[in-house]
């Protein structure tokens, strides 16, 4: 085998798509900085920052609030084994495939699954719910996924919340494209178990999975009859070893660097600020896609400002506009997943990216792509009409 | 809750513990290299070369050999929720810490657990296995942790793979302290399972776990009667990511530019060399550490060269040492494990930090720490019988 292996000098890329997403030079810096021992008294003070910045951006108090040692997936997971005994029911509402994967995970668990299944691009219904919990008797927990990134439509928390709270479930919410970037009140919405990721809205590098436990989720913890099928994801173990340095694993810690700063980041924005600068971007993209003749796939008024799945022309070939933007202007979009392989692009616009002149950019970008493949649209008419929705005007 | 968090200045330190370890700075700077999408026809040559290097390091021609996203601790879990299925009989042999918990994953894993127990700093016995093995009936498979981090005391391999063999099981091997620093033929001595981390000999920070199947491991997941309870970890699935890129989950791509340069650097120096450099490095800090009139826990002829766990003298408060060490020499020790846990130092010489003159600073400071508690050992005879080793006196 040859062990000749070049320096690495990739080409710079502006990430549009489902994430990651590019980060703030501040986070790459700090992420490189030396190593301290996962033990250092220097570290456990990262530790604390971390905690205490993630509880502001998840809007809770809750004191179990840690980054798992593994991305979105991991935390996921990390809910599902946790709360999930065998024989338990899960009632999962699924509106895309990230739904389906949580119905899939809780199944691995050990769980009786109960699928409600909609329509893509539509929320989750609470009455749907409501219906599917009753009929199923008794419900350990009940699954959402707050902003689907498959086709970029957000469901409403907190009736879903009542409606599991009165079977005595708890409420799971994955927030994996929201969190930092789409409201989400956590205490206030009566969420007890949230996960999300690092590489979308926070706008650090994939690898970590912030996860947040309400006191009720904990209790349920306290109360398992088995062990925790999982030991790297055992929860009771990872916050003690957060809360007492009690050695579980070794924490990742240049990417927990990289959390840090990111998080400073968000707070020095204010996070309400933040999801009102998606929203603004995210309304100017779609006036942009909108005016160039393109769907996007979510309903009027669920649609996510932090990522937007839109339809391709069935004239075009959409992987090969996406390579098309790869190789002629460096930008990334993502492919349709699921259902919509082939069919949709999916745009995101989130965290350190999520500004006007990128809005801008992929507009402009998408032209040229599909312009490329013989497919003409009224030249400059989506950025045209993004600038006004920027501008203040419409 | 206050938001105002100060910019990250740590202090410097020289990590001469269990891991991290430093890393060089051409892995740091690899690491906060811009980003890249998960897909990228640029970070799919990225993927690629971490597969090619990694089999370089793991002596092996391996198809499967792929970085875990997680730490050592999801290595370690990986390969057992991907071999055992609910029912099979695990046979552990444990000389240690990581042993033990070798046996609580798989049992976690749903394994019946047969627990071969040595005494600390004494390698596992391949006779005590096979009998255990008779004993034990049908056994899956058989594990062993080839460089027990909690004492310091390595095994040898080959003749426990043959026992494993016979009795038609898979051997599965914690490489988590040797891989990279201590001779591992995953090949040749008929490994099945082999699974390290970053942030020890491999000199990358933490967070990557190199895992290796063998074919024979590889039909074992194939024959699997039910699903894999972990999709996190589902070792098929995240092979077909590996492969052909079927969409899993988002790597880390920070930690793998890291884990590539880290490689890198192992395959520019070529990996017997590295281990002879181990193996230099810490004979003379053990020859260093017995002048000092200190005690090695691990048994002669089994010591690791990567680490070692060193009795501290009973005159001695072992947690004040280090902690001396932390603020007057910016040196990081670690602590006993388990059952040595405040008895013993365990110091580490891996990877980018296993260098003649850290052995020599490392015993002079040790030194210090011990004549600040009032415990004076004969001026400098530590460094001096280090140096002799280091010179080819010795």
């Amino acid at each position: 085998m040859t062990l000749e292996t070049a320096a690495f000098t990739p080409p710079y890329r502006l990430l549009m798509g489902a994430g990651p997403s590019n980060v703030h030079p501040r986070v790459l810096q700090a992420m490189s900085t030396s190593l301290l021992g996962h033990l250092d008294p220097s570290f456990l003070a990262v530790m604390d920052d971390v905690r205490r910045l993630l509880r502001y951006v998840f809007q809770t108090e809750n004191a179990v609030t840690i980054p798992i040692s593994g991305t979105g997936t991991a935390g996921m997971e990390a809910a599902m084994v946790n709360i999930i005994e065998p024989g338990d029911t899960f009632v999962v509402g699924i509106n895309g495939y990230f739904g389906q994967r949580l119905g899939e995970i809780a199944e691995r668990s050990g769980a009786n699954v109960v699928r409600v299944e909609h329509e893509l691009g539509k929320p989750v219904d609470a009455d749907r719910l409501r219906e599917a919990i009753r009929a199923a008797g008794k419900v350990k927990a009940v699954g959402v996924v707050h902003a689907e990134t498959s086709t970029g439509a957000t469901t409403s928390i907190r009736e879903i919340a009542d409606v599991a709270h009165e079977a005595g479930a708890l409420l799971v919410v994955d927030a994996v494209t929201s969190l930092g970037g789409v409201e989400l009140r956590v205490d206030e919405w009566g969420v007890d178990v949230c996960y999300s990721c690092t590489q979308k809205c926070i706008g650090a590098p994939p690898g970590l999975a912030p996860l947040t436990l309400s006191p009720r989720a904990v209790e349920t913890l306290q109360n398992r009859t088995g062990k925790v099928r999982s030991f790297y994801l055992d929860l009771t173990e990872l916050s003690s070893y957060w809360d007492r340095r009690a050695y579980h694993h070794t924490a990742p810690i240049s990417m927990i660097y990289a959390l840090r700063e990111a998080l400073r980041l968000i707070a020095e924005e204010g996070v309400e600020a933040r999801w009102e600068r998606h929203t603004t971007n995210g309304t100017a993209l779609r006036a942009g896609l909108q005016a160039m003749g393109l769907s996007v796939v979510a309903d009027p008024g669920v649609q996510l400002p932090t990522l937007t799945a839109v339809r391709a022309p069935d004239e075009i070939d959409e992987a090969q506009a996406r390579r098309y933007l790869l190789d002629q202007h460096n930008i990334e979009l993502s492919g349709g997943l699921g259902a919509l392989a082939g069919k949709a692009w999916r745009i995101g616009l989130m965290g350190h990216n999520s500004t006007g002149p990128n809005v801008m950019t992929v507009l402009g970008a998408l032209e040229d792509a599909m312009g490329d493949q013989g497919y003409e649209t009224q030249a400059g008419a989506g950025v045209s009409a993004a600038q006004r929705v920027l501008r203040g005007i419409d």
